[in-house]
């Protein structure tokens, strides 16, 4: 199945479309229909059930505007753009990189010097001076002088900015993996190929906070885990992850873990192994704060598509806010804690002595190193503050270090898109969605052989109970059955269960499952526990 | 509890803190943290189960971005503001119609008549000429000459523009009920009180559209449902929704509908009747879209808060956009389809006689009355076109109107916040939310009574096993068990679950109930269905 293809099927029965479609569409932006929204949700619940419940994740929903200082701090103001060159006889806008043949491995430098013999492919007018577009859309937050806000560019700063507030929940506790699940954005030049490059997009993220001092291990349920590697340097291989750790190819375990176990989630929501590979970026193609970077690539009609970033951040967003924003985003390292006795101000003698002074001693002494004998000016004079105005304070002290961070990344629309391209069969004149149980969009058909001698009731009650007993069922009378089977499969139902007139006489009903077309009869108890999940 | 013991459990315990908090926060907008994010999931889980399993609603997940277009035919580009002056000393921005005593029920004029006399509340400076500022956030999209967006202003403009997508996939089939949970966004001039006035909130809305014509009537189970109703004239009253219809009060079957399926779905999610009212909106308070609105407002320590708007908007909304896009938005009238006969041309005859010339002619006459002698121009000429140039054909058609719809609106952050607030209980020494099952954060705390004798490694087992099973359970080592109570009672836990001694011995645990603190020995198995939804 190709591109237009999944548009196609997507627009028909209600999986997405653009947005503001009756408005010639907004570039970029998407809406997602009835059987979309039930299909990102049972996505959605695996990778819950992978992440939140496996690795026993804090959750966290961070708003989706923030402020300047923000992206100051993560790098994203002065960092995150793309080379622009626009044509100067009809303005059209275009990504060098993509413009110029090569461009993907060029320095700007480069770039600029192989643009210079170069014109608008569209209109051949000449081009404008390269330049640098900041990928961040920003807005106005407040009336009159209103500050400056931006859309987040990734779900992952609302988790780094939170860290003291989501440390302090884990009371105090390392590792900690915290999960987000939301919408990011970033303004894309030239947005194409609908779900793959977007300007607004959902990401399913962890970022998982440790101390280099104790990366955690692989576990041992993951170490055997087989992947196809294509390393920066050297030859592709396929090996398990404990390997790929212990001979240096993947080059810290956590990162090792999250390889193995986003693997595991794109197998159980239908990626065929052998579309699925993992690539290392190159030292020039990896963002700002990436000290390694893997990507989990899929492979689909037009090429290698990322659905997945597993990034080893190392501490710079942790280090990046608690020095702009002067709050303290470090922990203390475990086993350093050592007894430090250090001066304070004996703050009763000092008022017996200075009386109404002893709060401006107070304020003045404030950020200097405390030790008997110091001097300090007050009222326009200089005082010597003696032993008698201190007092011995013994603490426990530890070495305070800024967490490291692995973070597995999902870009969910592009999953979505790739698991409906790889799932496509036909067989003849038949087509249809060969989705897992888990991620179909809906359970099961419910449908009444005719709508007469009150079969279409029946299988009303039948599709409610369902319903009722949390089975996503989808009741459907409209045209015959071969019709209707159709229609359920080309959205990936797995199940399609029938009600005829045996069914008002005994209680059993017809089930036919979807790749086999294989039907059987049974009693609707049986039936009901085949679609639990 | 007030609105300041809120914000304080909310920061302690996990629920919710400003957003951007390290960088002094981002007035109106707020990150949730991982009890939030699992209290939000409890609440949307019952609301679908209310409203998108309970009236078979179709689903939509919109961009939150829309082109000018889009609101410029929603009306929200010229008519979503409100009246602002600034100091011209300190350059403050206040809200006119909360600054003027009573402005609330006043016109634009008379308040710019009463600002006359007022000077800045904090500096006394004078205050400027009043202003419309609108509310939409704006943004550019693209590089260069961008084109203009804006974050939706309401879920709803998502979908109405999708209307005809999806009364498409609907199979042309009305009443057609639609459903969409997300994001929104206003830019008040002065965001207060947390959660309660937000520039950024989640929205659970449904838009049922209908035909005035069939209007769909009250079901049964819904016509006893009593609420009280303030309506814009005449006395409060309590009645049932039924009554209420009958005697004109609400004036619409399906906002009855409505206004009875809210408080069922706010009865569940725990909000005391008698802290709850529907008040009728005034023609001057009366969005601009809005024939009639009844909010459902709250009770708390604030006064009395919205949390739900119930509107029948009309047809304002379809007929916009379908004036505005060209689109067809229109559907027909069931019962109006009538045959028509009309002339169409004769594309044979046509191109055997005028040859090369035939396609000329078709396009000349597109958007003419077709009538056999018409006479057109063409290469300078005039010709006349015979009755041989032209055949009947017979259509059915039907007439076509714009539908109406009821909105039912909710603010899923104010509705976060007052449950908070009505469920806060304190008895001397002890406070605990009195949450619901259905809506606890968790369903379950797991707690060995102490960490060594393998108790925590069973209890550990146990939550894992509760997990598997769907069931929200949450694992607490720390601290005695009192401690471990009074934690989990402060975010809503409902059962607590103790694993002791004779726990190993026999397979029973102790269960605790949070609001009677009644304890009882049962076996594992016993305990797991009775935490079952």
């Amino acid at each position: 199945m190709d591109y237009q293809k999944v548009s196609s099927l997507a627009k028909r029965r209600g999986f997405f479309q653009p947005a503001s479609e009756p408005y010639g569409g907004l570039a970029g932006f998407f809406d997602y229909g009835p059987v979309g929204v039930k299909f990102r949700e049972k996505i959605l619940r695996l990778w819950k059930r992978h992440y939140v419940l496996g690795l026993g994740c804090l959750e966290l929903d961070g708003a989706l505007v923030g402020p300047e200082a923000l992206f100051k701090a993560s790098g994203h103001l002065s960092e995150f753009d793309d080379p622009l060159v626009e044509c100067e006889e009809c303005n059209k806008n275009y990504r060098a990189d993509q413009l110029v043949e090569g461009g993907d491995g060029m320095s700007r430098k480069e770039m600029g010097e192989a643009l210079k013999s170069m014109c608008c492919p569209s209109c051949e007018g000449s081009l404008s001076e390269l330049s640098a577009f900041n990928l961040m859309f920003a807005t106005e937050v407040g009336a009159g002088r209103g500050v400056k806000g931006y859309l987040r560019p990734e779900t992952a700063q609302s988790i780094f900015q939170c860290f003291p507030w989501l440390y302090r929940l884990n009371r105090n506790k390392m590792p900690l993996a915290v999960s987000q699940i939301g919408r990011s954005y970033r303004n894309e030049i030239s947005p194409r190929q609908g779900l793959l490059r977007m300007r607004e997009f959902t990401q399913m993220e962890v970022e998982h906070f440790f101390l280099s001092e104790n990366e955690p291990s692989i576990p041992s349920h993951l170490g055997g885990v087989s992947l196809v590697l294509v390393p920066n340097e050297g030859e592709s291989l396929e090996t398990n992850i404990e390997n790929a750790v212990k001979n240096d190819i993947v080059g810290s375990s956590l990162v090792g873990t999250h390889l193995a176990a986003a693997q595991a989630f794109l197998l159980s929501v239908g990626i065929p192994k052998e579309s699925l590979r993992w690539r290392q970026h190159r030292k020039d193609e990896m963002a700002h704060y990436s000290q390694d970077c893997w990507d989990g690539e899929i492979k689909t009609s037009i090429g290698w598509v990322e659905v997945v970033g597993v990034a080893h951040r190392g501490d710079y967003d942790l280090q990046s806010h608690g020095k702009s924003s002067g709050v303290e985003f470090r922990v203390p390292v475990p086993g350093t804690s050592k007894t430090v006795e250090k001066w304070v101000l004996n703050v009763g003698a000092l008022g017996k002595e200075f009386k109404s002074k002893a709060g401006d001693i107070q304020k003045i002494v404030t950020d200097m190193e405390l030790v008997p004998g110091m001097e300090i000016s007050l009222d326009g004079g200089v005082i010597s503050l003696g032993e008698e105005f201190f007092k011995k304070e013994i603490t426990q002290e530890s070495e305070m270090v800024y967490p490291c961070v692995v973070e597995p990344s999902f870009g969910l629309d592009r999953l979505f898109y790739s698991i409906l391209e790889t799932a496509w069969k036909e067989d003849g004149e038949r087509q249809w969605l060969s989705l897992p149980k888990m991620v179909s969009p809906y359970d099961v058909l419910v449908a009444p052989l005719m709508t007469k001698d009150g079969l279409a009731e029946r299988a009303k009650e039948i599709c409610n109970m369902l319903l009722e007993n949390g089975i996503d069922a989808f009741y459907d009378e409209s045209g015959s059955i071969g019709r209707r089977y159709a229609r359920a499969d080309e959205v990936g139902i797995f199940f399609s269960m029938t009600v005829d007139h045996q069914t008002l006489e005994d209680g059993t009903v017809t089930l036919r499952e979807r790749d086999s077309k294989n039907q059987s009869r049974v009693p609707i108890d049986d039936a009901l526990s085949k679609l639990g999940r």
